[in-house]
């Protein structure tokens, strides 16, 4: 491992770059905007069938028989799976093993799997799953979580005797004393909602039976080897004949982080008791009503605070609501709780969390993953303090912003890469912070205008005191031609047709059309997920690693060839040189055809596993995360007192997220993680009726941003505090611009009608009534 | 180097052994009996478009112009493609760069891709190929090898000032001297002749447009690297840009190492032109006209010997009829000419090669690779040495036979692996020899019978001199699957799904369920081709590579964990224990969970660079071979007078090939290759008209053995004759049992007629005809 380390190190500290920190273009941008670019839905294989789920229609209940008899007569239907035709385990839960692939013996939430229809074209699989006659007997449903909390009477999952899935708690330093000391008390309680991910394609899956008892999956998983791994579980086979294989994928989100893999063994199942090749396509209502959402939370914060603004305790209390299934949900209750505190420094921390069951859709992935929530919580307070200490809501953060050397909440030293202060500063004089702030106090008319600021900060890797790891596999071709293989995945984001292939190119010194990133496969080995924002700032550490050792074999090959040192020697543009003698010069085809034919093996891999920090879940204290990436939005907002509407004119980012390795996938995200917050912030809210049935399922009722909706997004600022195992110091950005959006809206919102609203949506109703003094 | 080295010296000592040695069966037969397997046909994507070949009508020719108008006009056609839509080099040739992709400004034989028709179906292609008219200017057509080689008026290649491609030689020793020491001289010309592969499944190739200017190559190529490299070149890209990945191959005995690139180059090029998926499958017919074929040889041989039957000096000419195009012609002449005095041991020697062109279907690889040509005249030579002497033939045999410590006539010294004279007394004590020799002797009647003994060599790799290799990279996943990735394609031989499934089963102590191979890819990095019988013998080397040091790093691991020393523990079916105390044990997967965990990398690539042995091409003397494998077979015939008909009753085989894996592979080889022996021997033949067109390019007219055609073969004789670089010292067995197959009948022939016949094959109207004294 110290040779890996090394390697890191001689690379974090390079200086000159070709094309790092250059903007490049996506190689699959233009096959999309052509339409050329091929999704799920457009495959097909000759003799392929097509499923289709059966979902509850109830939110708790056992189910008595599934009379599928009918639905067998249909022509053309193959067959009917339900549970007890899992050959493996029907076991798909994350934290806990708390989740059947399909119901078994009861259904948990409307909309829940229960069988699968197998037929010869999607029509008549869609008439059979209709005609699919299950019988339930009804039990009571619960729906809230502070109910369900409190309740013993009704169990979701009856052989875990409570409906509290999971807690987690931060204790430092004495909240007690924290509070004494304090000349401000400021308490209140924040709502967040349930979020649809929204994909512009739904989940799907391909299964094809294959040599000698393998199934080849093309998936939309995050995490291919997840998705290998469930699904071998499910079939009862070692991994080994599992194969994951990826097309474009529509967007994750982290939604087809956690249900990628479920669809993938079902339409695996599908294509093992079949013996054909299975396409499951989820429809948008399933998609809706079965995926994974971003849950609800009830957030309970107390922050006190000196006269000068200076933080000395919090109090939190974070109540998620997992839905049926944990899922994902003690983990994001998890980040949600470590993050509480938004990026500053206070002595005194006291935080618990629920993550409660109730029967509804479940809790999943969600850019963000928990964070947006808490920092709604904690950069709202930030402003409260502020008010009430009259006090400018910029100073209050600056006052308290984490700087290198400070300790977080679980009481980890933060010894580098803590960009933010600078960050902070930065934004508000290229925003004009202080200004604006002034000029549109008091503002009065129909149309008002606020500007608000908040914060962001987000742990690197998943964490949770388990170290994570990188891989990746990188062969050169005998012309040159070098191919990576890695596991992180294509969703919309780019990553790996950038800022993987840019490292590559940099380190070796070769043009990137010589590069090409296999992604999302498991003919790479375990990568670990696209997810958490880690798919460069983690996952491209084994490409840096697997390319640095390939550089090392070939600069010691080149220095004999061209008789010189080695630390004389540039890679650049396909050409290796000494600098101090750049007649000395040779082709990196013509080096790679020499270490060929020398026999230097030119295949090699790339792995690292992040040291292990000590983290005592108990007390919530320890190493929670190797880094974390900072984030700060400016948002300026105008209200319409007459409507309630308010619209987001311009927003100002700034990042503190390490090296920047593509400025341009970088903004992508910055504007597409805004988008989403701009949703969270004002628009999008899963409804759900008393059954616990999504009532707007649709693109109809559900209602998103659009582009009329976007604000003018400046330039970001980009602050890099280079981490030290991140490729060349880059730390993760994906979520980042989401987290902190919300509440940046809702502080100008504040800022705008001089009122607070503590629960999101910032909707035109809930807006107008505020006003109006009824909220 | 040297660890690599080390390694595969600790597993060429290993003793005991689990599932080496065993017979294990092949994953694919089941899904090929009952028809599960796909083949190349039966793939389809959505909007694929169909390639058709438009081949040469002339035998040698200008192209004066392609007419394309008529067939565009037909609707449905796409695209027609000719030399000049090559956007890279249209230069495929392999030994020598003299063969175009599509011929451009002239066409060298009856056959020739001139252009592809492109279209929406399969039939509006065979008519739009149909109705293109090409207007050629005719040129001379020179189509015997013994005129060509001595013309200059007409020129295969024009560029090249003679007709003869390539020359090889051995100088060993003082020829003339050899033979003045010779009591008695034998001097003969013996003929072999055209053969086609006549694999059940035709070549095809299906290409797919991908992600940035990417395409995948479903591709039938024997070396999936070579198709990358080659289409890369036709389409002007880089390798990156290419990937190859396989389907089940219904058979490839070199042709599709041949032309299986060039197959997968044209249809990448119909794709690039269109934009679109495109199917190419050769029909019956163009494969028989375009696909490259065993080469006729005229081999003019003197040998002489003393009156005791020692071998004093070889005088030999080879002429290769290479066909109109060089491809591996000068390579399968090198390896006749290094094989030249067969596995004996001959002070003197002298051997001349010349690969000649004419205008006919070129010359390619074919199982045995020119070996099968020159063992036939060497083994001749050697029954008819004993004839002159009255001697036993296998006694002549015996006194010459290759042993450790002796040289061949290249001057190598074989210091190891030379278990031939072991296996020669062994088969003929077996199969009765002397018996069974004395007593046809002279037999009457109709039906007469014979016993004929023919020994062949054949050495392991391509080498030439120049050093071969191995690749391969392991994965092992979380819950111990284990997945390997090989270049080495699965052609019907079964190697990837038996010996390398047990190599690394053996090695890592795990069932061989838990173990994928996957084969026949370029994401696996360059392991070579699959031929010259080296798929397994050089091919797994990396993969033994490759598992033995994942080995060392889980022993490690194992050891702390069961804290015991490295040499006590012992892998075996999914356990670790400690031999001394087999109470300490853990499972596979439990150690694989805790490396996981613990940071032990669990990827590994296996990479090995056979050491270069020095070759002087001058005097065809040095190191041509790492090792040599080594064959036996004695046939029984039977011979009716009165038709001429000769059938093979039973054929005894012995093998010196090293370590055998899995014997019921090698005896499944062994079967396969005296079938295509018995067709080389007695009925395949292709036969031209005076254009040089093939006038029986169907199942109909060129025949080839059925079941019926078969003998009993015996259970093989197997001398595990460790080769010190072999996985557990394996050498090849693919190609062996066919060489010698032609000779041993011919001598059992000559044994049950008393007459010899010096051409291939002995059909019945030649053998009637020797037997009247006509022929």
């Amino acid at each position: 491992m110290s040779e890996a380390i090394k390697l890191l190190e001689k690379w974090l500290k390079a200086e000159e770059f070709t094309i790092v920190g250059k903007s490049i273009d996506r190689v699959d941008a233009i096959d999309k905007v052509t339409g050329k670019a091929k999704f799920m839905e457009d495959y097909m294989l000759p003799g392929m069938l097509y499923a289709k789920i059966v979902m509850s229609s109830e939110p708790h209940a056992r189910i008595k028989r599934v009379n599928v008899e009918r639905a067998l007569k249909i022509p053309g239907v193959v067959k009917v799976i339900t549970a007890r035709d899992v050959p493996g385990e029907n076991q798909v839960g994350y934290a806990l093993p708390d989740q059947p692939l399909l119901a078994d013996g009861k259904v948990r939430y409307h909309g829940e799997p229960v069988a699968i229809v197998v037929a010869e074209t999607p029509e008549t699989a869609a008439m059979a799953a209709s005609e699919l006659n299950i019988e339930y007997e009804p039990l009571p449903a619960i729906l809230d979580p502070l109910e369900s909390m409190n309740r013993r009477d009704v169990l979701v999952h009856d052989e875990i005797g409570s409906n509290i899935a999971f807690t987690t708690k931060v204790r430092k330093g004495d909240v007690h004393k924290g509070f004494q000391k304090a000349d401000v008390i400021v308490e209140n309680e924040y709502r967040t909602q349930h979020q649809e991910h929204l994909y512009l394609e739904t989940e799907g899956a391909l299964a094809i039976p294959e040599i000698g008892g393998m199934y080849t999956i093309m998936s939309c998983a995050q995490y291919p080897h997840l998705a290998q791994a469930i699904t071998a579980r499910v079939l009862g086979l070692p991994t080994n004949k599992i194969r994951i294989v990826q097309p474009y994928i529509g967007g994750g989100f982290g939604g087809k982080d956690d249900t990628g893999p479920l669809v993938a063994a079902q339409a695996a199942l599908a294509s093992h008791l079949t013996g054909k090749p299975v396409l499951l396509i989820y429809s948008r209502e399933e998609s809706f009503r079965i995926h994974c959402k971003r849950e609800q939370s009830i957030i309970k914060y107390k922050s006190g605070a000196t006269a000068d603004g200076i933080l000395t305790a919090i109090d939190v209390k974070i109540i998620m609501d997992a839905g049926a299934y944990a899922n994902r949900g003690p983990f994001i209750l998890w980040r949600a709780t470590m993050h509480a505190s938004g990026p500053y420094h206070v002595e005194n921390a006291k935080v618990d969390g629920y993550c409660v069951y109730t029967n509804k859709v479940y809790q999943g992935s969600f850019r963000g993953f928990g964070n947006p929530d808490i920092q709604f919580a904690a950069e709202s307070q930030m402003d409260e303090i502020a008010k009430k200490l009259g006090l400018d809501p910029l100073d209050v953060r600056l006052k308290n912003i984490l700087k290198p050397g400070m300790t977080t909440i679980t009481g980890q030293m933060l010894d580098e890469s803590v960009g933010i202060g600078e960050a902070l500063r930065m934004l508000a004089e290229r925003a004009d912070w202080r200004r604006k702030r002034r000029m549109y106090e008091g503002d009065s008319g129909r149309y008002r205008r606020g500007i608000g600021l908040a914060c962001g900060w987000h742990g690197i890797s998943t964490s949770r005191g388990v170290p994570d790891w990188s891989n990746a596999i990188i062969k050169v071709n005998k012309d040159g031609g070098v191919e990576v293989y890695t596991g992180i995945t294509e969703i919309g984001q780019g990553t790996p047709t950038t800022s993987h292939v840019q490292i590559v190119s940099e380190i070796l010194g070769i043009p990137t059309e010589y590069i090409t990133i296999h992604f999302g496969t498991t003919d790479a080995p375990d990568t670990g997920a696209t997810h958490a924002s880690r798919g460069t700032s983690i996952g491209a550490i084994g490409v840096l690693l697997a390319a640095a050792k390939l550089r090392e074999r070939l600069t010691t090959l080149a220095s004999e060839m061209l008789q010189c040192h080695p630390e004389e020697l540039k890679f650049e543009n396909g050409r290796i040189y000494s600098k101090n003698n750049p007649e000395k010069s040779l082709k990196w085809k013509d080096l790679v055809n020499e270490a060929f034919n020398r026999g230097v093996e030119l295949s090699s891999t790339g792995y690292f596993h992040l040291p292990k920090g000590k983290f005592d879940h108990e007390v919530g204290q320890g190493y929670a995360y190797p880094a974390y990436s900072y984030i700060i939005n400016i948002a300026e907002v105008e209200v319409d007192v007459e409507t309630g509407i308010v619209k987001v004119i311009r927003m100002w980012p700034a990042i503190a997220s390490g090296r920047i390795i593509n400025p341009k996938a970088v903004e992508g995200q910055i504007e597409g993680a805004i988008a989403q917050g701009i949703g969270l912030a004002l628009m999008e809210k899963l409804e759900f009726d008393e059954k616990g049935a999504i009532i707007n399922p649709n693109l109809t009722d559900y209602v998103v941003p659009t582009a009329m909706d976007m604000p003018k997004i400046e330039k970001p600022i980009f602050i890099e505090d280079l981490f030290k195992y991140g490729p060349f110091g880059a730390k993760g950005v994906g979520e980042m611009a989401l987290i902190p959006t919300p509440a940046a809206i809702a502080n100008a919102v504040a800022h705008a009608i001089g009122k607070r609203i503590f629960e999101l949506p910032l909707t035109p109703e809930k807006v107008y009534f505020k006003i109006m003094g009824r909220g």
